[in-house]
């Protein structure tokens, strides 16, 4: 059987002009009958005790009509491992204590925003400040505040990796280095806010809608933290601005909307400000990386030893995922015969990091693919070539941890070596110029359970009609990536229908079929479209049988389905319109619709993905060595995503990829002084601009994942880690400066010229 | 097996809190962002010719933003009666002609009401008016002006009911009467005035909210007037604020509504006045009833001919059904051995006529009711005694129509005659005050499959969760008569589980089960309750293998679901919560969620109704004969309506079938002349007010009807009919006047005693 003609097409995003016109419709578009705005209150302080608060006066204010505190929750310790109840230490408003600078304490609604606001401001707040933290050192050191009192000495938690015998491996090394790096804190910056609006539903019930990659899980948190059963609470995921992973947990606007809609009777509405995301929102984990890598002379790792320290900030959120992905990051891309690593998770007063794109990967390949490439420099030998020799291979494993069925990563390297120059480029010295190589890999959704979830993983129901057309439900969040077309994608090329017969309903906890874990560690078009695979299969059952009644088929025949048409494979001419089809399945069930279940668990896949994507990236930089302003002349990118099902689709995220690698590289630090981040606006927060962007190509290494729906993996976060460490390498090579710090900024150049 | 508590129960319709606080949403409530509003230019003329249409100046005013007319539209015939598509005659907009006053000839959106309207009288359209026609009896007459050309004569429809050979049996009859009577054209009056607003969807999809009777319905005819795939369009029923038959079919303002979507690309409203309603809106058929009756002297009846023209006015909207059902109430009630029923269904140039409450016994029951009476003064006996005499029994049937498989009528009969003190009151005249009595039949739904739909005639899903929890997803649309309630009720004596647990999901084509064919004829409790109790029936086989696997059970065994437990019926100790059932059939399944569908269409059961109801009603006055002021001073009521499911609910609607009733009886009447509604206010038009109501006893004869689930039959519809006979009768006991016509206002009582 051939693949058909419709994946691995270009398709621009189903729904892509309703977006670009405005018809489209965010959290924050909406208005409902009596809907109130509400507000929050924040925490000045980093560490402090809430001795009281007296909400009179706030209440007391003109079209104030709910204040709220901590006091009136029930005070349910939450988060998203409810796997590891140990480790859920939230509270959707602050209950004794505060954290962090920006820890929610109370909230308003009321009839305007503007008074919502001014309400807050009236909420007298007593405060005993605490000592605080506000890096893992301090955190860890003797005698440093405890942040919570289940964990004297501020670690969260620790996760350990080891196989093969490090210490030993070492002693054979002939080549042992050992480096620490330092990654900061940076925003998802998508570019809606967050926003969430609740209104009471009948019974008691609520419905909130939310601007989130994880519907299902808020849906059962927010249950959780209302004292409701989970399914009277609704929570539709409208369009998504994005997210980065930055809307994949209970936030406290989400709780607080729909809290205050059940108190008041009325929709709440709350939207966040982008000086609110970037001074309190969540934010990927600033690191410290001690990597410790042995080799034989001729460059073969032998040994490597990581210790990471991540700063969690005030609450563990995501704590527990990250620390183990840093250590498994740590091991991919080469093959690493004794491989230890630890990594441990630091409370500090700092506002609470938590999953962001490439989930650990960027920084444990930052450290990795800066490391190696200072190894090739004094062993002599190119860093493509020694990442060749070393480069994980189809059937490789991680003992114990994962196995990787497809790897396209030496084919990327090549591709990368090859359509760059990089050998001429390398060889001859331009002043100013340089080029640098790193490569990545990242997971196609992970296997492990941490939300304990007792549905499977993904599902969805597709429905077709007699007027040809079908109707996909599914909980899979599209928070603009373009999943949603994908999906269709697949419905579209298992039905052999036009796609845009194809509705989607998507998001919704109630309407869509239980259950999906959300859009997160690029999942979706694994799992959810293996799940499409699964209730297409038992839809063309169906359908299959009516060819064989009107045609008297022999049984061996097979049907196929494509051009809007059902017909015997080796007859085509015996067959009749997809619609007709249906039509006639209907009648023989005596109107009963033609509905299926589809489903998708990872089974027996070890601890992280069921397939694991590769890449290598070339770039090459000018370097002005008066200004330490480092411009990225051009990007080269090889990427094994397996087989991509929207090639356009897989282009703008590697689009995305480097922009967002770009603003880590060079620009992108939130400024945090004593808890408090300094730089809480896009003027401040430099992400790179549109004028920014490098020329750029890239090139599909296509391998065909026995996992993936017709072999696609991951495309959406690989590429994001490469770029930091590639442009590091260039600038190395163009002027001598090795950064262990992101970003490298023009007075980080500078130091290294030694000119500051 | 005993009946659960909750059948039978008298329970607030859930959601009624809402209502009352005004959380409910309707239609007319929603506001979606950058919505437009629309207005509807109708045509002054009851019959004329559309020259030319200049909408320049309507599209030159500046907030204006769509304008259409029948020219922009497909020029689709179209109506509910797919089956025959000759009777489907009606155009979303004008298409050459107008046939009543009222016709929709253009429609505006702009980005307020006021300029809709403004921009509506800037529409300049030339008119050949032609000569109209505003009686059937003027509409039938040799050289009548012709309103639809392809039915010259004016005859829409004709229908023929014959058994029995009524020419012979009219030989033998020892006494034979004929009347006629007239009964005028009345407002459905719901509360709601329909209301619609759609919003462009992706990929030239179009979503419609609107208060409607028949979601699937309008999904289906609106996606054929706009050219689109039937599954292109959504239609969601918000809450309705009710429909009593009015709001069952496509209308103009829906179709606007989402054409003007498509083609501005934003959404659009149209909300119409209590005016538009009374003076345009659907109504329900003026008739005039010939009836023929032949009886033994005793009282037994042997034949009847009865002759209807029905008035459509200038469309046919539910004519095919009206004529047939008036046809066959007349057959209802009595064993009526010879019957010959001939129904014209007559176009005139009168705003169309459709269905509503009772759709055409309250007219046949009107002629036949009173002429029993009058038959009973003149043979000499008592009123209830003949109705007695020659009641209907279970088993009795309408020949080649229907059989009544359970019959209370007797015991109606009976038990409002003992309760009221009929014999003593009917022997003891007192001045001014009389008594009457009618007797009623109604469906509960249609057999006939008229709208020729390919699906089910009701379906539904039930999920149902760990949490203890359940969904029912259903396409039946509760209009306000609470049939949300009494499916919830019916799902949650099948569960065993507390009402309150179950949320539901009603009337949205794009997620509700496809289909149900909507809220009309008295089907939602018998059909809708059937596919609940189907779908239950498979959550329980799911569940029931629960116990025997968790005991090891005999397989004999019964298993049991109450009081949120599942528990082996024998032994009510081995058992679990229901939640936890869920929860170990959910493991047991791996992950897959516990959902069923549940079906039903009736088969086999005649041209009419799988159940009918029966009823009986008397009705004490006293009436002032200086002024021919009615006052209902009591009324006693018997309904058989099978096993009432929500007795609060069941009683709800006979009250509102009282007040329905009393105005078609005494106030009522839509003064149209020459086409024009002269009395379109409600103070003009005058239903009773809650002053008006009456003291009522009722009683429920409680048959158990072997096709309505826990034995239910209708309660929403068969009540509307013997209110205004028995009054008649009354009046006549009263003061000697028989009125052949309605309403009985006091200038017509005020002629019947000779004082006009």
């Amino acid at each position: 059987m051939s693949t058909p003609p419709i994946i691995g097409a270009r398709i621009p995003q189903l729904g892509a002009r309703e977006k670009v016109t405005g018809q489209a419709v965010y959290t924050d578009d909406m208005k409902l009958p009596g809907m109130l705005y509400g507000a929050i209150l924040r925490s000045p302080h980093a560490h402090a005790r809430i001795k009281r608060i007296d909400t009179s006066k706030a209440r007391a204010l003109p079209g104030v009509k709910d204040v709220v505190t901590g006091d009136d929750t029930l005070k349910v310790a939450y988060g998203n491992w409810r796997l590891v109840p140990d480790i859920q230490d939230e509270y959707v408003l602050a209950v004794d204590k505060v954290r962090y600078v920006g820890d929610e304490v109370a909230a308003v609604c009321a009839l305007d925003a503007d008074t919502a606001r001014r309400a807050c401001e009236l909420i007298e707040v007593e405060y005993e400040v605490l000592p605080a933290v506000f890096s893992v050192e301090e955190a860890l050191a003797e005698g440093a505040p405890t942040i919570r009192a289940e964990k004297p000495g501020n670690l969260s938690l620790t996760r350990e990796i080891e196989y093969g015998g490090v210490d030993e491996a070492f002693t054979r090394a002939e080549y042992v280095r050992e480096d620490t790096f330092r990654v900061p804190t940076v925003s998802h910056a998508y570019l809606e806010p967050c926003s969430a609006l609740a209104a009471p539903d009948e019974g008691g019930r609520v419905t909130l809608w939310t601007s989130t990659q994880t519907p299902y899980i808020v849906q059962v948190l927010l249950a959780k933290t209302l004292g409701l059963p989970e399914n009277h609470v609704r929570v539709i995921k409208p369009q998504v601005g994005g997210g980065f992973g930055g809307k994949m947990e209970l936030r406290t606007w989400e709780f607080c909307a729909a809290f205050m809609a059940l108190r008041t009777g009325r929709p709440v509405k709350f939207t966040l400000t982008r000086a609110d995301e970037l001074a309190y929102g969540r934010r990927r984990h600033a690191m410290v990386l001690r990597s410790k890598i042995g080799l034989t002379r001729d460059g073969v790792i032998l040994a490597k030893d990581l210790d990471v320290l991540l700063d969690s900030g005030g609450y563990n959120a995501m704590g527990a995922t990250a620390t183990f992905l840093v250590g498994n990051f740590g091991a991919m891309l080469y093959r690493i015969p004794a491989y230890r690593y630890l990594g441990r998770y630091v409370y500090t007063n700092n506002p609470p990091a938590s999953a962001m794109r490439g989930f650990g990967a960027p920084q444990a390949l930052f450290a990795g693919e800066c490391q190696l490439n200072m190894v090739a420099e004094e062993l002599g030998i190119d860093p493509i070539e020694l990442r060749i020799r070393n480069a994980m291979q189809a059937g490789d494993s991680v003992p114990g941890v994962a196995t990787a069925r497809t790897c396209g990563f030496r084919e990327a390297l090549e591709k990368v070596r090859d359509a760059s120059g990089w050998v001429e480029k390398r060889a001859r010295k331009r002043p100013g110029k340089g080029i640098g190589v790193a490569g990545c890999s990242f997971i196609s959704g992970g296997v492990f359970n941490w939300f304990d979830t007792k549905y499977h993983f993904t599902s969805c129901e597709v429905r077709v009609f007699e007027d040809g057309t079908a109707h996909l439900l599914t909980m899979a969040s599209d928070i603009g990536q373009g999943s949603d077309t994908v999906l269709r994608q697949i419905l579209a090329a298992e039905l052999g229908i036009d796609i845009h017969k194809i509705r989607l309903t998507a998001g919704d906890t109630a309407v869509t079929p239980k259950a999906d874990l959300g859009t997160w560690g690029s999942r979706v078009t694994l799992m959810a479209g293996n799940a499409v695979l699964d209730a297409a299969r038992k839809i063309k059952e169906m359908l299959a049988g009516v060819l064989f009644m009107e045609y008297d088929l022999n049984q061996i025949h097979d049907v196929a389905f494509a051009g809007d048409r059902v017909f015997v494979r080796a007859k085509p001419k015996r067959g009749m319109d997809f619609g007709e089809c249906v039509y006639k399945a209907l009648r023989g069930r005596r109107g009963e619709p033609l509905t299926a279940f589809g489903y998708y668990t990872p089974r027996d896949k070890g601890l992280v993905t069921p397939a694991f994507s590769f890449g290598a990236q070339v770039i090459e930089v000018e370097v002005d060595e008066d200004t330490g302003v480092v411009s990225v002349e051009q990007v080269h990118t090889a990427h094994d995503s397996g087989v991509p099902i929207n090639t356009m689709a897989v282009e703008g995220q590697l689009e995305g990829s480097i922009h967002m690698g770009l603003g880590y590289a060079l620009s992108e630090e939130l400024i945090t002084v004593e808890g408090r981040v300094r730089n809480a606006t896009f003027l401040d927060y430099r992400i790179p601009a549109a004028e920014d962007m490098p020329p750029s190509a890239s090139y599909e290494i296509v391998t065909r994942d026995p996992e993936g729906p017709y072999g696609a993996k991951e495309a959406g976060e690989g590429l994001v880690s490469p770029t930091a460490p590639a442009i590091a390498e260039a600038i190395w090579d163009a002027v001598g400066v090795r950064s262990d710090t992101l970003p490298i900024t023009p007075q980080r150049v500078l130091e290294g010229l030694g000119k500051l």
